[in-house]
């Protein structure tokens, strides 16, 4: 079974707004073994979105259109659909009093514009819209079937988990098994080179996917013992790179870790000015472990609040791996916590000097007392270094506990 | 003069990549006042990279095209190419002995796939890249242009920047002036009613681009005085909501006041981790006026680091507005800065109650000593809390300079 999807909107094709949507979708189906072909960014124009539709409808078994449902005169996917399918609208009395009703409660009064979404297709079936105003439509045609939601994505999700994907799931389908096997700290050409005997698997289908924090490897097969052993045998190799499998981060991996030593953590930060506090925190639960941090972003800030000497920051500087070391040490001791990390180095563009360069990053994990420290250069790029020395801080403290 | 992009990729269709390539060439090809039409997302397949050729070839006057040139047995799309333009592959020994100086360089020795890179079509011309091993490849038949490059976006980007906009600058236009109005803390349906008599313009086309933390309003116009006539308007309404033009965030918006009155700053989160810290100091030169912050995720941290008295927490709680108050004195007092901002809420996904739930977020600024704050109640969804309040302290900051 295979799919396409179509995405409506100029301001997708405007390089205004990236669609999520569509990559939202498309993982969504792969868990139930459907398979994405093509995928179609239209702009709001009737006949480019009936013209998409037949293309779909000649190739797809399942057909997802999102955008060009709103209460505007831009908005015309409606009518689009109803052009393809061959259907007129009516006005749906029941939708239009339950509409005026949640205007109401809001204390809102509903515009013309509104009222036109209640006009639905006397062909097909509407899906309701628990978040928004917007019906979604959904038609089918022998074993073809389109479903039709706003662009909006919370109500595009909601949509799809509410309706599309319970009726998705009861198709008879080819069981599809996926497994991702998550790494970071090693580059994707000695990742590869390290497995390249194992991955040409006839019956487990292997893709490297490089990020700029890390690699991940996804299997895929329709047989699931094959794709287990598979997955040992790369685990066997490379396992010290492998923060987790699956969807599961390496804030999560690390607050696992926490957890089950019972271990607290804090954080000094210089040049990532919170984003390792953020990252950790983006964990439910975190409080559990996460005590909280300082973010030392002038000398004075690492002097007072983390004590760092002033002798360290004449001696070696503030980018300096014993200038990281004391405010690990310093914010453990401030924070009370098992576990302290830090992060000092120049994010950039300007700073650099010839002995420390734009990207040098010093980084500290002291474990009750226990420092272990490591010098990483990164790139040219503030955004990126930042980045880059919140994922390395956080596979430090995971390597310190594992 | 009209494009179409092709994004090649069997991770853009799996769920597992988000294009963002397509949308910066979409954005940068706009600066040349040429739209896309369409935009094809496709496997790593010979026919429907040709088909796809086919399709563009016969309504866009400018083709680009990513993905599926490296060095593995997925990549096939040089293969197509050569196919629809009708070209057959030689060894281009001259790119070879560059390539293999490049590999020496790096201390590496070059394998049977690196080689197939120095293997170029007959026709057309070679796009040099400065960063991969991979060539980009392009063609001209009378006014279309195909254009094929990497699916690495730093490849990608770089050879767009390098050869193929300064080609596309040349060509004869109509200018396009764009410019963007960046408003947060308004309603998209609140400022549509404020400015919809305005919007209606045959002359400038007007677009409302609503995202989570805010939304753009985007003007576009073949004749400047128009735009900036209708901007002009647009902003004497709504003015308040407006913190940026363009591209500026609100993190930059924030910087260019701080510098301009003097004033350093000092952040004191709590739900949010560490995230509005994070977000002051992706602006490069932040340091001038960012002096640091304190994550005080623990109540122990919020008192012994920034001082919050015991019965403050005691009689209205962590999350309240009186602790947001103390906590932004605070670290004001602490890190000796002239304006404290602090942020304390409950990010959930769990931790409400009927008084105080889940998206319930308190917001101070103190400037001088002259305490600002404010009561929100967000989301149920942890990651839109963490955003949303970093966002509404930014704008509480800006307005207490402006």
């Amino acid at each position: 079974m295979n799919a396409g999807i179509i995405s409506v909107g100029n301001e997708l094709l405007s390089g205004f707004t990236l669609d999520s949507n569509s990559t939202w979708m498309a993982r969504k189906l792969l868990d139930f073994g459907i398979t994405v072909d093509l995928k179609l960014t239209i702009p709001d124009d009737e006949g480019e979105i009936t013209a998409a539709f037949k293309v779909m409808f000649d190739r797809c078994d399942i057909i997802l259109c999102t955008g060009g449902l709103g209460p505007t005169s831009d908005d015309v996917t409606k009518d689009a659909y109803c052009k393809y399918i061959g259907a007129e609208l009516y006005l749906d009395e029941d939708y239009l009093t339950d509409l005026q009703k949640r205007f109401e409660r809001r204390g809102l009064t509903m515009s013309d514009s509104n009222r036109e979404q209640a006009m639905v297709p006397d062909k097909g079936e509407t899906i309701q819209n628990s978040l928004g105003s917007a019906l979604g439509l959904r038609y089918q045609d022998g074993e073809r079937r389109i479903f039709v939601m706003p662009g909006v994505p919370s109500e595009m999700k909601r949509m799809m988990e509410e309706t599309v994907l319970p009726e998705l799931e009861k198709l008879p389908r080819e069981e599809l098994h996926v497994t991702t096997i998550r790494l970071t700290g090693i580059m994707e050409s000695a990742l590869y080179d390290q497995v390249k005997d194992l991955v040409n698997n006839d019956v487990v289908k292997v893709a490297f996917l490089p990020g700029f924090l890390g690699v991940d490897v996804r299997l895929m097969s329709r047989d699931k013992e094959s794709l287990l052993e598979l997955s040992g045998q790369i685990f066997d190799r490379i396992g010290n790179y492998v923060y987790a499998e699956d969807w599961e981060t390496l804030e999560d991996a690390v607050g696992r870790l926490l957890i089950e030593r019972g271990l607290t953590l804090a954080t000094a930060e210089s040049c990532t000015g919170g984003l390792l506090g953020s990252r950790i925190t983006n964990v439910a639960g975190s409080s559990e472990y996460f005590l909280g941090g300082i973010v030392s972003y002038s000398d004075a800030a690492k002097m007072n609040l983390l004590g760092v000497s002033q002798e360290t920051l004449n001696q070696f500087g503030a980018v300096s791996e014993e200038t990281a070391q004391e405010m690990a040490a310093g914010v453990r001791k401030v924070l009370q916590s098992d576990v302290g990390v830090s992060i000092t180095g120049i994010a950039g563009p300007s700073g650099g000097t010839e002995d420390k360069p734009v990207g040098l990053v010093y980084i500290a994990v002291d474990v009750a007392g226990d420092v272990a420290s490591r010098r990483f250069v990164f790139s040219q790029d503030r955004r990126y270094n930042k980045e880059l020395s919140a994922q390395a801080a956080l596979n430090m403290v995971r390597l310190s506990l594992v």
